[in-house]
């Protein structure tokens, strides 16, 4: 796992693999001439699609790469949380790999075919000596409903993907000092959603610090990242909260001075 | 078998496998920690997922192990009875297993599916040698209905285990002398369900002892254990009738005896 | 064939499958104890599950087996004919099977299926040079509706066998002396099924000498024998009729016989 | 192809294969010992099954055989088109066969399937150097709708079924002179269906003529010769006009010389 | 891809691929007489069918092909997007194809089917080392709907071709400036679908004009050739705008020039 998270056993993710799963990929193209100042501002490893891998090969020469493995078989609408499995580990592998991950649904119709696909992963990655990481969303992509954002359910989710052989669990949390109970189910390194694009970092900061908090190692994070005016301030902010043990307003620092810099 | 049974032909088997059917799962994780003392009064065997197995390999080596090759579809609705295979013999047998077990549910729309992979399951344990465990739940995980709860449901049930290859049955009886009934038609050694919390452990102990009178040789309890606050003497007080020939009565001393030292 | 047929071409079979379908099993493992008088009274064969050759290997030695490779998959629903293959020729092969059987359902919802079955099954039967036996039931297991019970469809379905690769054909008959269409049509030779139990076992001989005057081969019955007080004299009966060419009456004379021996 | 055409490249065949897809099969066995005769009066090929391919091998060893791969599965009910592949080229080559024949049913609800079929079919086919026969009948057996009478629409399906590879297509006509642009779609000989038996068989003659004439290569017909009162006489007025190029009068004169004959 | 676009880049594709999807065929068969003068006013490659290439073999020895890899399963409802996979890439090879074809849905029913089709036959081209085109076609072949006609959409739908693995993609543009958004989504080289036949040739030149404007390499054109009363004439005037860099009215002398020609 040392290619995908720092020695401190941390990690800042950087998801790019929107086109698999969604038509809000504004930005995603864009951040990839970024990347180098992204790489020296803190960011560990991306998660990328096929696609992304094979047209910037080069570019994630110097970041550690998780390739994702599954793909939406309804893109248009991302209400509805079914995947089918395009990717092997080997096809993963030969793109340069460090990791590959998939998404699986506790709750949702097509509960059985995710399942299978992690498990299947997380033998293959097994036998090929590589991490894989199991996003674990109970229902579907997004809170649906009360159920869904319940910490014991997010907790059993996230146990789940554990189960199914999963290294690294990523999952959302719920902002509430409980999810110490989620970290603590999953009993592996739990990388914590980015969720949607948020007007006001500092929030966000504030929510990647209560993160940290309650045992999470780090962030998977994709559009409040690539849609951000200041994608390498993001970046600098999140290295100061989990490389450094920062406070969300010393990352807000963080931010507004690599802002400084972009308008300079 | 003598992994899983002990030398008189009975076993006591503390059922770990929650995490792949339930959120019911408070207690599995610190049962760990308890499993010396637990051997040492008379537990015989685990049930156990790939991911027990796997956290907790040192503590499970001085107990028989029968690993789970099936997970629920339904994890968070335990009223749908719908399992698929997740784990072959030889997974099993590469995380140290003594034993396979399934569960089948005659009745129940996904019956196809839960008997052939019972007989597929039984004849891979019987290339391996290893006993394969049947679990035969008529129409669902618990009583849905009268019919689901006749003992020629039930004895009908457990015998097509036995016909599509069990070596041993694992069943729920219903409290009736007639039970012996579906002991005489599993044909095999029946271990009866721990089911649901009770409140009243002697109450428990009483159903256990008439489940030995009917020719049972053994149970396999999950909650009944994991969720009491004796654990340890609610398997003295197993182990005083299923290993000693005691009564309720005399299980019961030996669960107070444990207590008086847990609290001393 | 000659391991379940008799030199004369003809064959008294008794149908001990019942586990595989249903829960009235009453009587199965009872009538076990009886074989060796059941086959020195003219028995030729059995049909049985895996469970049954597995549990009574050997009480199979002197007679002939025909195992079962279907299995319905509604056990606690006999109106609904859905099956699914469990054993292969080669797993019947191991228990020391002189022929394999499957049921055919024309006009079923599955018949898809049904037919595949019978027909990979007819060829295995071939390459291991063993006759294959299809159950061809139009519709369902019973009479299900005037259509299902014209001769016209029974002698359709029970053609669909042979023409699936049959060596024998199992099929109700109808009782009109136009069932001779039936045994036509079918161009193998025909074993009656012995249907429910009936109370007066001299209209059950009426019966089978009506078979065997229309052509067919011998009867293939199980509750008739199995539910009878007098199992022997059933066997007794149906060999007057079926090797020895006896009357009706000359049957229920060598079953009263038997009958008194039995009470003395 | 030369075993199932003359050498004038055309072709006169008798479809024996109704058990797969009817119970309307009165005469077909009866047919099998008239074959000598319709053999010496022109009858060039049969379409057979397995089962009478099996029952009947000495029958048809001078005339060249054509054994269907597919089966209906809806035997009692001929208004749904499905049908499921039985027989692999291997087995239909193992039986004697020359070519080999699927159905398939464009615009029908199982299309996907059964041009799957004959997709496999006309390769394998193909790698075992023998003709692969496709019946195109567009949504069902029967004309359904006017728009399945359609010129247009019963062109499209025999061309579909060349681009799934056949070599000869068995399809209905309509009787319209335009029929002749069924046949240049085609591209490959096209065989004409005899359709439902007709009273009137200077009728059928004249539909024969009329296919012939639009560029038909020959007839595959059952019911019309194995019902008919003459069943010589029908073979030897097709060979009027389909070898001999004769009128659909000079057809029906040789039908009532046989029927002569016959009576003599 | 040398064998299908010209050195330039740039590609004129002629679509007689019909058979496959559509009862609007008129023309394929004809046109194919006129090939040697199309290759020579420009055209680069066809994109055919098995049954074309198999019937045609001689006449595509001098231009490109890109044989077709699905099938419509619907084939006289051009409403319903469902394909299913026939050739294999292997199967194309043998044919003499230069590159393979099929298309995807997104946003359709059949989305999953169609996406696994298209990477997978990108992996198998990449094995053999021929370029795979995706035809990219958001919820249906035509559009159905205002957002199936948005560029935002379209533009998505192409990007999932490249993320699946294709080396080109076929799409339609809206005609809007914009469009240069969908171009440059795709990530590889464009070919523009033909559309429906038009009336009016000079509308069509303009369109090919601007979709040549917006960074398109090329069309793939069927119906607005094989329609033509010119077909020579409308390559002529592709050739003048895609490979000469022409406008739609110097497109239109070319064709009126070569109209002329044909008169004569």
């Amino acid at each position: 796992m040392s290619r995908i998270f720092s020695n401190d056993g941390k990690s800042i993710m950087l998801a790019l693999d929107g086109y698999y799963f969604s038509t809000k990929t504004a930005g995603i193209d864009q951040t990839i001439a970024l990347l180098p100042q992204l790489i020296e501002n803190g960011l560990d490893a991306v998660i990328v699609t096929y696609g992304m891998a094979n047209l910037y090969t080069e570019s994630f020469k110097n970041v550690g790469m998780v390739v994702r493995a599954d793909l939406s078989t309804s893109v248009f609408d991302a209400r509805i949380p079914q995947t089918t499995d395009i990717l092997s580990v080997e096809d993963a592998l030969k793109l340069g790999a460090d990791s590959v991950i998939s998404m699986t649904f506790p709750g949702a119709d097509g509960e059985t075919a995710s399942h299978k696909m992690a498990w299947d992963l997380a033998k293959a990655a097994d036998n090929w000596n590589v991490p894989y990481m199991c996003e674990t969303l109970p229902y579907s992509y997004h809170v649906t409903s009360p159920e869904s954002n319940q910490i014991e359910t997010i907790a059993a989710a996230a146990r789940i993907g554990t189960e199914l052989g999963a290294d690294i669990i990523k999952t959302r949390l719920t902002g509430n000092p409980a999810d110490v109970k989620i970290i603590e189910a999953a009993k592996r390194p739990v990388l914590v959603l980015g969720g949607p694009k948020t007007d006001n970092i500092l929030d966000y900061f504030n929510y990647v610090k209560h993160c940290m908090d309650v045992g999470a190692k780090g962030v998977a994070v994709g559009r409040n990242i690539t849609l951000d005016e200041n994608p390498i301030g993001v970046v600098a902010g999140l290295n100061r909260i989990i490389h450094q043990n920062g406070t969300a307003e010393e990352a807000y620092q963080s931010y507004q001075s690599s802002f400084a810099l972009l308008k300079a």
